[in-house]
């Protein structure tokens, strides 16, 4: 076995999810997956931990998703799943990224609104997301298997507690901040993050992680931005997505390539319309896109902005925070443009001021 | 697709579980099954019911095993999985048979203990057991692929109702009995089965199926048994077993292969050392032994016994059935013998004397 991959899973259990004894651990992962999920169980079996694992397939969601009549119900018994499990680690490796590309956006979104109560249960408990390299997500990224597992593993194999210390400056000044603005090519846009928690994301719940994000007051978002590189929903692909917010709503929206996909994400619910999250991404080991939001959104020199639900970590007392079905990821490129916290600018062509 | 695994998959969801709308569905499958689990999604999501997917591998399974130190404690999150689901179908596809020939068998046996809460909760349930043909399967019943295919779904896609109606002379007739006995070359074993409920196995928990089953009392088998065909225990492979019965309880026991995995089966628990149940194969469809017990046992013209756990539903009203973690059966072939039902027989030469 290729020792990254062994690296790989002592990180999730280890740093990203502290598994301890009889910790009941849920495992997600497709079949393409097989050695990291072979060498998780080796370092569960290590810990004394319980693993279950999910077989997760795109290609068996879409066969069930489009035989459904679109009647969904709560599927109570993996709602009792993760009711009862301490951890739950998610390993994206996908064998085809496009498996859903039929299945209509609206049956997707209702499905998404019926499972809502499993997301929670799931985010409310140690959680991690992860990637395996496939040939899929490989493809996706323009590169080679083996080129994109070095990349990968470049992204993951790091020393986090370091990360952690170096972005701890940033956390501080956005957690203290009102007002944040963002002004790059076509974008500029402001909205109030008063009383939120800023929090310094280094591979708890995103392995690769690199970001310190927060929650924007879901009512004070306003202005235009312009989404500069193409995002995946559900296994749809749009590009040159522009969105305009008045009094945090998004009131005009239109997208280059898929404009429908955009539609039926704003169309899921009232929460789809507003912004759960404002991410600035620190990970510069993270050197391309890759159409993958969870090594994209970490990039150095970006920021992101996620439609849907803001995250309960993010969200002070006495506020509140965006509620949706989804959580989408938006990227902008700051490398020609800056960031003010409170009117004062924190980063500047891509650099911190402090940097 | 095959159309025969989309038949197979028609079968499962409607015979052997009879799923209904939004029924909680637990599927457990390894990576070799994806054809049948792609099947299964579509018919389930015809029917609008919810499945839930375990991911099935002995090699992770053994990266898990070895690497404990054995003091296993309940996984309550698959417990919590079970309880709340409706039906649980569990489909066998190993890529190795051998993958956890190098566990010991204590360990096993230790694992079995701590996870018995969950094996009873699934079989307080609709629970169906059933074959997708994968290479390691067809090796080990000497066949090719394509061969091993022709004979799972020769064994499969039958018409089950009909299977039922003509295997009832046989339950009548073993429900009434009180004692049996069963005489085949070195076998001459007899047991009461006197206030047990006979069962007509016809695909519901197991696909294929064809057997007549019930439980012996525990302590009333007397006499001695050779199983002369191959039998294999979570991964081992036993031949040539020999056990003696005093009051139930084997006083007496060999291998010509592989004694100590008898001897660690027999060790798990004290109703290791009882039977559980007694057997009658009527499949004349499965027309070779392919070491496989899902369907040696339902060949026609044998017996098989089972040590360890009796089915609560063959345990009469005032009767305990035998209990332990395990439930392995062992066959014998009754072809040039004959069984008895007090002291009348019913089989002879492998021939039904109602045939």
């Amino acid at each position: 076995m290729d020792p990254r991959v062994e690296e790989h899973a002592r990180i999730l259990v280890d740093w990203s999810t502290d598994i301890q004894r009889d910790d009941d651990v849920v495992l997600s992962a497709g079949p393409d997956a097989h050695e990291l999920l072979v060498a998780l169980e080796r370092e569960l079996g290590t810990r004394g931990a319980n693993p279950i694992t999910l077989y997760s397939s795109d290609e068996a969601s879409r066969a069930y998703l489009k035989a459904h009549d679109g009647d969904f119900s709560l599927p109570e018994h993996t709602l009792a799943l993760y009711e009862a499990c301490d951890a739950a680690l998610h390993i994206r490796s996908d064998a085809n990224l496009a498996a859903l590309n039929d299945v209509p956006g609206k049956t997707l979104a209702a499905r998404s609104r019926v499972t809502k109560p499993i997301i929670e249960e799931r985010l409310s408990k140690r959680w991690c997301l992860t990637q395996h390299p496939t040939n899929a997500h490989a493809q996706n990224a323009d590169l080679s298997l083996a080129a994109y597992r070095d990349f990968v593993y470049g992204a993951i194999l790091r020393d986090w507690a370091a990360v952690e210390e170096r972005q701890e400056e940033l956390r501080k000044r956005l957690d203290a901040a009102d007002e944040v603005r963002v002004v790059a090519g076509e974008t500029d846009v402001q909205m109030s993050v008063d009383g939120m928690h800023a929090i310094n994301s280094s591979g708890r719940h995103n392995m690769p992680s690199g970001e310190v994000f927060t929650a924007p007051i879901p009512d004070s978002v306003e202005g235009t931005v312009h989404f500069d590189k193409p995002l995946i929903h559900q296994g749809r692909q749009m590009e040159g997505v522009r969105l305009r917010f008045a009094d945090g709503v998004v009131v005009d929206s239109a997208a280059e390539r898929n404009e429908e996909a955009l539609d039926d994400l704003l169309d899921t619910d009232e929460g789809a319309r507003r912004l759960g999250e404002l991410g600035i991404g620190t990970n510069r080991e993270i050197d391309r896109f890759t159409k993958n939001m969870l090594f994209d959104e970490k990039m150095g020199e970006t920021v992101h902005l996620a439609l849907g639900r803001a995250y309960d970590a993010n969200v002070g007392e006495g506020r509140t925070g965006n509620d949706s079905a989804v959580h989408v990821d938006m990227i902008l490129d700051t490398s020609e443009g800056r960031i003010e916290f409170d009117g004062e600018v924190v980063q500047e062509g891509g650099r911190f001021v402090w940097e």
